[in-house]
């Protein structure tokens, strides 16, 4: 496929929205922040890769964000991987972050395992499992705090880009989507090759029925859509725009669960969405097991970016896999990638971020550490 | 007295590095950031003025951070207030912000109640009684943590301002320094008109005697100075210094408390200290019974700016008792006042301040709450 582009940025979707939030963003200086969570959905076997088994997607949310902020991992050895041991995408966000000197903060939605770095809390506590129809506990009182991090965070920064680690992220994302009347069943990501889009649905109806609701029911209610069958990211990344969007250009750095963030946001304040643009990877626009502009595009004339990586010629395997489909997005990779590129106005490129990605992946993987 | 004066600004000490540094802050955009740190020294009966009684000291840092964020408290009903029901700095501190839109960050060193409001938590704990001997744990975590955080934080304001809300914290810092080797018997500041300087410094040697060390002994270990005789808050605020001011101007915001931090942050690299000022107030400067000039020209050549709030012809007696020595700063007030003057280029003066001060006041005061 061939896109227009400028630097190594693709215009994927409200191309002419898309051009003009990149010249706004161009040359400044953001605030990365990475949103975090956890819940018991992501250990459903086969719903997620964001963790070399089920009970390990615990620590990949902190893990991810020990990587941002240390350039290694305190609560795990290594880094996160998928069961075949592909790495995290924080390695890319890491490494964006890195070569362009943008600060980063942490925000926790809520995660069992508390990351070993700093991090802005919420008060919010870990995730339910969508199918008993009791997801998340005090979704108003995260989203309201994490408004006003957001306010207070926009002040700090010409523009936020938000990003989030959170396992089995697609699935709750397809629940509260689901339930807030978008159509998005067979249409969400996944870490996986094989995404698997029968367990999702199955899951998130199983969780609907759980919450004796039907699909769209709760198209104007989203707190209960988030505490019935969503998880704690959503709030807090919600929050975060909200409090954020009136004052600068946020870029929602993630793939299809953005979704399901989008919907939360306009459904409570649909101005809030004017100032924001989608930032993702090249992976998720062209995976053809879902459909990111179809989900998009039914919530609000928001522009999606995505970033040209490409990872064929890599020296390794780990990132190889990244082309056949493994991983693909992630602790706003994608994101992170654009507001390196544009923070530097070009002058670091997919080439030069491949460099600096490949560095990182041979030091955290070589035998000594 | 009488000093010399930019804006509503005193050059109090070190006055070419004073003018220097506000020279270099002017028009320029801070991040203010509070540290929060209790310890059940505080409820030694007579040490603290931060709460109408001991056991509610506990409730004042996080109701401090409340009032600067949201304009109310949440934890408490009203506003901290000393036994006498003289109200918070954290007052003045809100204020100041708002006037010159000013954002804020709270820092958690360790509490033993969470403020309602978005905080950035450092896994630390709240501390003991330094009497026993054992006073904050796992400090070298709190402080490498906040070193993380300061330098993500200095990146993204043109400076910052640091200021604290911890009870006692005048006895656990006599404590450090006395235990690091400065003399500050005598010299701490009080939240009451009255300095119970005596039973502070029994409660310090109660603690050195404890700790089975000698005055002096730990100028070179800060860390366990802290960790025998200190409190939360210091590493938290050292570790923030550290962290950021080699990327930005400092300005730590608070009194004679500021000697254990800037002692603890010299003693763990001396280089830190070249970019930073103490921001004060009036009331700290011309306070007999302390002696913080005394204190900070035993550590380094820091310069002391205070702001010259007078609220002699308030129309409230709460305010009016700041000229009788009651409260004097905290929370960082007097460095907020003196930031939001500078970012202003001293279009927001002592008076504009008094004014909004006193619209805080009767709104919080006002018997609809």
């Amino acid at each position: 496929m061939e896109y227009e582009k400028a630097y190594d940025i693709i215009f994927f979707h409200e191309k002419a929205r898309g051009e003009a939030f990149l010249k706004e963003i161009e040359g400044k200086k953001p605030l990365f922040i990475c949103v975090i969570g956890s819940t018991e959905t992501a250990k459903i076997p086969g719903i997620s890769a964001a963790g070399k088994y089920p009970e390990l997607t615990d620590y990949t949310p902190p893990a991810d964000v020990e990587l941002l902020l240390l350039g290694f991992c305190r609560c795990m050895q290594g880094v996160p991987v998928t069961p075949e041991g592909i790495p995290t995408p924080a390695l890319i966000t890491m490494s964006a972050l890195k070569l362009a000197d943008i600060p980063a903060l942490v925000v926790n939605g809520g995660v069992k395992v508390k990351p070993h770095v700093p991090f802005l809390d919420l008060g919010g506590k870990p995730g339910g499992d969508i199918r008993t129809g009791k997801a998340v506990e005090n979704v108003e009182e995260i989203l309201s705090r994490a408004k006003i991090a957001g306010e207070n965070l926009s002040k700090t920064a010409d523009y936020l880009v938000i990003g989030e680690s959170i396992p089995g992220g697609t699935t709750t994302a397809l629940g509260v989507m689901l339930a807030m009347g978008i159509d998005a069943k067979g249409k969400v990501s996944s870490s996986m090759p094989n995404n698997p889009h029968e367990l999702k649905i199955k899951t998130v109806e199983e969780g609907l029925k759980a919450s004796k609701i039907t699909p769209g029911s709760l198209a104007n209610d989203p707190i209960k859509a988030i505490s019935l069958i969503g998880d704690p990211m959503i709030p807090a990344f919600a929050g975060l725009i909200l409090g954020a969007a009136y004052n600068v250009p946020v870029l929602v750095a993630g793939g299809t669960q953005m979704g399901a963030v989008l919907a939360v946001v306009k459904a409570l304040d649909k101005d809030a969405l004017r100032n924001v643009a989608v930032g993702t990877t090249r992976w998720i626009i062209t995976d053809g097991t879902a459909d990111l502009r179809g989900i998009v595009s039914q919530i609000a004339a928001v522009p999606i970016l995505a970033v040209d990586l490409n990872f064929a010629r890599s020296r390794f395997e780990g990132l190889k896999a990244y082309e056949e489909g493994a991983v693909k997005e992630g602790v706003g990779a994608g994101g992170a990638a654009i507001s390196a590129m544009a923070k530097s106005k070009g002058s670091i490129s997919k080439s030069a971020l491949l460099e600096e990605i490949e560095k990182n992946y041979e030091r955290l993987f070589s035998p000594k550490r």
